[in-house]
């Protein structure tokens, strides 16, 4: 398979096989802002880069194309409708046009999904049943799996982990306009925000922000203490809806650690309902930054290969 | 089938066919502090007296037991752990009992799995693939249907709609020991109990207070809106959460009708991620006070008779 990312930074590009197992994998810079015409060339030229890195060719070694893109998507016409990472791009047939850049069926899937897909295929979530998988990056996203496979709701827009609401008079939350959402605190763009405004200080990044918690720097801790409780908060909620054995952490943000997972675990397994809650593993992902990529794979391994339904 | 529903006030049995039609109803009070022995030994005659209504035989006319009822639940076992709205009920195997007491094959399982398995069946959610049931009652519990079945997650005590938090600093939940879940605002309980509070009026009940706030009384306005909010944000978390076509909600709190679930409407579809929240339809439950007992019947007839797995 060749897998597609699309972000809202980097543009990744990788050949990877029925066995997860990865033979190339290139990212560049999205430059979004140059339109979608501009920016899927340049994803078809990295794809192409990328099945000459692993001595792949269209229709021998590779049959089919995934890409992950977030939402909000349309799987059945296989296009991005408007995703708020990329402004200004709107209905972009993605599967149209993959397909006809490579001569081969493609498959689109929200990136949390596919991601989620990955890690239960190949990474954390291997041997799972109920697993719920979360990225914390820029923003917040994720992917569920109920009774083995990743469940999309009723349009292919669910699993919007990152606008489950942990404080409905909190924070504005810029991903979709409410107040108070996980994303609105745990994203890396939030965590970095409050430091920077408490400390007026621009230019933070979150992981400047962990190391500054770590070192004992009195607001760095309580911004950090408050991205752990909301996060707590957050999978407090998803533990009680969905019982999922594991939930799996990804995402730039998890670089932290143990500093960000092991008190948020220990939160939520006292605050989820018993035996939910005494029960769920809380875990880091396994794939790191090619998550993306094989998740891309591995839906359209499943999709256009062993036919699973969407 | 013969289906049983243990709840915190009431006991209630009937016998329903496998198309949903209610032979017979009879509900007696729990007094669940007399503990398990007595009250099983009520329920089965209870049970006794609807096949006999119903003018059915065990055995003949009737396959098979259903049982529902408040978890924490061991599904495998057939045991109820430790039923918050029972206290002092610890590990009663009420499927070894009943299948003892009729005769018959028993199937235990939450009371909002059950109530979801009957709205999806017989009431409000006939033909759709992805619907999620709340009720609205002493406590607030639920059940979700993902992809066409009822989904219990991994060790069938998923589900748990009232402990969705809205307001990780809110009130307290008696439920479950935390603060700010679904079940703290919108419980008949805690309505009751915040508009008795501000007004200095024990004994109130929530209708008391959606009559009085539908009267413009200024507490009991405030106590409502609090409500439809708190209400709103939690089915926003499920909304984004799992993307389903359609909210059912039951239980007496919902006997308020459009006063709560048209306002509560609006909310959600306005603060839901778009498409996933201008397609949802929110609509109040078919089965009324009988959904218990059609529930655990629609579940003794798919995993007993039809073979569906839990």
């Amino acid at each position: 398979m060749l897998g597609l990312d699309i972000g809202g930074t980097k543009l990744a590009a990788g050949v990877v096989d029925a066995d997860g197992r990865v033979h190339s994998f290139l990212v560049v810079p999205t430059q979004g802002e140059q339109g979608p015409r501009a920016v899927l060339d340049r994803l078809f030229a990295l794809g192409r880069k990328a099945l000459a890195e692993a001595g792949a060719e269209p229709g021998g070694d590779v049959a089919a194309v995934g890409i992950g893109c977030g939402g909000p998507l349309d799987l059945d016409r296989g296009t991005l409708l408007a995703p708020p990472h990329l402004p200004g791009w709107r209905d972009v047939p993605v599967v149209a046009e993959a397909g006809a850049a490579f001569g081969l069926p493609a498959a689109l899937d929200n990136d949390g999904a596919a991601a989620a897909a990955a890690e239960h295929c190949y990474g954390a979530g291997v041997g799972t049943r109920d697993m719920v998988y979360l990225t914390l990056s820029t923003g917040v996203g994720g992917g569920i799996v109920v009774d083995g496979e990743v469940r999309r709701g009723a349009g292919g827009n669910g699993a919007e982990l990152g606008h489950v609401i942990v404080d409905r008079r909190g924070r504005p939350c810029r991903g979709c306009g409410g107040r108070g959402c996980l994303e609105a605190y745990v994203s890396g763009t939030s965590i970095a925000e409050r430091a920077a405004d408490e400390l007026g200080t621009p230019g933070l990044t979150a992981a400047d922000v962990a190391a500054a918690a770590a070192a004992g720097e009195p607001v760095a801790v309580r911004v950090w203490q408050e991205t752990v409780a909301a996060l707590a908060s957050g999978l407090t909620s998803i533990v009680n809806v969905l019982e999922p054995e594991l939930i799996v952490l990804g995402g730039g943000v998890t670089r932290s650690g143990e500093a960000l997972i092991g008190p948020a675990r220990a939160a939520v397994r006292a605050a989820a309902m018993t035996p939910a809650g005494r029960a769920v593993r809380v875990e880091r992902a396994g794939l790191g930054d090619r998550v993306g990529v094989v998740g891309a794979a591995a839906v359209a391994q499943q999709r256009l290969v062993d036919g699973v339904p969407t």
